[in-house]
């Protein structure tokens, strides 16, 4: 990632295991300063632009708590950049003029491809928080971040991923960090929300031991990690569809019993009843702790992306 | 309000007369920082979260304005918190997950009893900023802050109240600390509008002394705070009666000449009739800098939260 | 516009060709802090106040940006202030609110003349940042950095302003600016959007040099800088007639080619249709180096109003 032009998060992909490794071990430093137990200054004078086209209070406000905890600065658009775009003007035109306003911009957009288009326009970094159907690479780092403090190692371990498989950008990159990782994974969904095929195939191409499932029930004993996503009621087609996987797609504190020894449950959140709030006092539960890493990982992207010396 | 766990502000009655005195106290230290005329660093890497379910400028405002006097940071969500919720998230994840970005978060919600629960769900001090027709205790410190440096001292003194003692939170906070300090109180109010009958049992149990009148007239000789409340139109099912109320309940240059020596006019703001303009030149007006107490006093609660040294 | 009493800059005739040549140096100053080259903290524990009655996120966006800049801090309004506006009040009442939380307050409104009435009610300096078909000094000032930048002198140069010449208020504020500097200058409009026969004739009482053409070709040989605008099809009550203008109205690079040697194209953005893209790539080109300005520009305007030392 190291250029004279500046450089990018648009796609998981942009990032070798190296590059991953050592943000996560940057992202481990940052610890005790994201959560305000020590005092950056590194950041001082730089500012964070927030360009959001579609609402996102969480990853809007991880990415301002960051770049806040680095010691920079945010100015924020949390409704889109609208105005402008209402008068009709490019996103090119209108990330040229916030770049001359930021040293750093987080686009959030509709439209999948907005990023990369984003980043040939701009004169600072631009990091993807999300383009549509496409990636939205810092919860993957986030997620990584996740299982590497829970087990110690993202490998060996068999990760299953359960839900929506077919629409959930989340899913998609992190079962390609994983499968970079060398991780085994499980997809669990009804016939209808798996995973696509030709990204099953491009998995399998870079090496990944791939299986499917249609409960929980049945790869629960031989889970190290259990990803749950939100299932989205508007995606089905025939609401008695809805109902059925929607009660077998529920972990409750008998599920983490059958499970392997030491599974933890993630959960990208929000969640909408996937997991029964009595899992949230177990030591399975890691999706709060998942949430709290979203700002030391992204202090360690925008402090690699800036340039910034930390002190761990 | 010491211990190890977060300590938060969710009603006026969880503090005692001495914690006011000393919160007030502070507050009178931190006016010139609050003007912008010394420059304070204290809460220097700290980060307030503002998370407001339905929009209040002045009082958002303040409490960004109170954050940044302390040398804070602030992140914010101006109209709710709203996508999560929207995607079905309860309150308390919602709370969890920003309570991981922040240091403090101030809570406005349109439901009675929010900010208690969120107190639970937070591992970080949460501030009630209004919660339904519940309680609202910050602008109840201000009103005390202000009374005090008025008249020198909350007690002895006689406080009308008038307006809509019926909905309004304002008063209900009010009026419990007041009763408190040992205030004699006059509620003024149509008979529709009045004070509700168990808060004013409870009034009387704490040992106030309460009377009740239907015109300013009245009581204008013997108050020495004159306490006016906005009157919505909306609240009366019948418009003349509206109209009658409306006429009766206005402020003008002629009711203060009236008044008691020394008598101070205050009102929460915004004000729409209920105080003529041109009592804003008079000494008695005390509504404007009511609403600039509102920032050394938030900047004390914060310091008080937060555990900061701040020198005076 | 040095004394006692808060200063503002409501309008531009609010500044002597001295005040404005003053302020030009002190962005020119500012230049490398805009870029964040180098961290300034002359602002430390200042505020300033964004109050948007309308949206503009360009405008918002750059003072957002200078105020951080400068090292101080911002509370934010991006929508409206409207929440006390929509319970009925004054202007003035929040105005004399905001001033009590901030040291600064930009005003962007929909009405002609708000900003003047907003000053009145001030303690702390009021920036006008638009006010509906009336002023927008800060844009001026930021052309007039340009021009200066890119031609060495605001004067003698042959400035051509193209395009909607009776509604834009930018034109309006420029057009006065430069005729105080003794700009030649050319007014290219279709007839039913030229300028207003008084506002023409204001101008040449100020000794201003001015005439009218209807199309880019005709000027375009001596023209020094070409000020192009963007045109509003909702102003055309013939959608026909919009066509036809829409079609004269069109930089591209062979009009560029046929112009005056060193010729530079600006605009204040966003654009739509007025500029080929592929001019960008052009020396002419200055609209985003014009964009980039709005931040030193700023800079130096608020730490005039604020009193502030900034080193060079």
């Amino acid at each position: 990632m190291r250029s004279a032009a500046p450089r990018h998060l648009c796609h998981i992909g942009d990032l070798t295991v190296e590059d991953m490794d050592r943000l996560l071990d940057t992202a481990e430093r940052m610890l005790p300063a994201s959560r305000g137990e020590r005092v950056v200054s590194a950041a001082d004078g730089r500012i964070l632009a927030t360009l959001f086209y579609e609402p996102s209070t969480r990853t809007r406000l991880s990415f301002e708590s960051a770049m806040l905890r680095l010691g920079g600065d945010v100015i924020s658009t949390a409704e889109s950049g609208s105005t402008s775009t209402a008068k009709g003007e490019t996103l090119s035109d209108t990330i040229k003029m916030v770049a001359s306003y930021s040293d750093v911009i987080v686009l959030r957009h509709p439209r999948e491809g907005a990023a990369r288009l984003a980043a040939r326009a701009s004169r600072v970094p631009v990091i993807n928080a999300g383009d549509g159907a496409g990636q939205h690479p810092t919860q993957t780092l986030t997620d990584l971040f996740t299982i590497r403090k829970a087990k110690g190692a993202i490998a060996p371990n068999t990760v299953a991923i359960a839900g929506d498989l077919k629409y959930g950008r989340t899913v998609h990159s992190l079962a390609q960090a994983l499968a970079l990782y060398g991780v085994d994974m499980i997809f669990v969904a009804p016939e209808s929300l798996q995973v696509p095929q030709d990204m099953r195939e491009n998995l399998e191409r870079m090496g990944a031991k791939i299986r499917t499932a249609t409960t929980l029930e049945e790869v629960i004993a031989e889970t190290d990690v259990l990803y749950m996503t939100r299932i989205q009621k508007e995606r089905f087609p025939d609401l008695d569809e809805y109902r059925k996987v929607q009660n077998v797609f529920h972990v409750n504190n008998r599920l983490v019993a059958d499970g392997k020894k030491g599974i933890i449950v993630m959960h990208p959140l929000p969640r909408v009843g996937e997991i029964d709030p009595s899992v949230d006092e177990t030591p399975a539960a890691k999706y709060f702790e998942q949430a709290a890493h979203g700002v030391p990982v992204r202090m360690a992207l925008l402090a690699d992306l800036l340039g910034l010396e930390v002190r761990g």
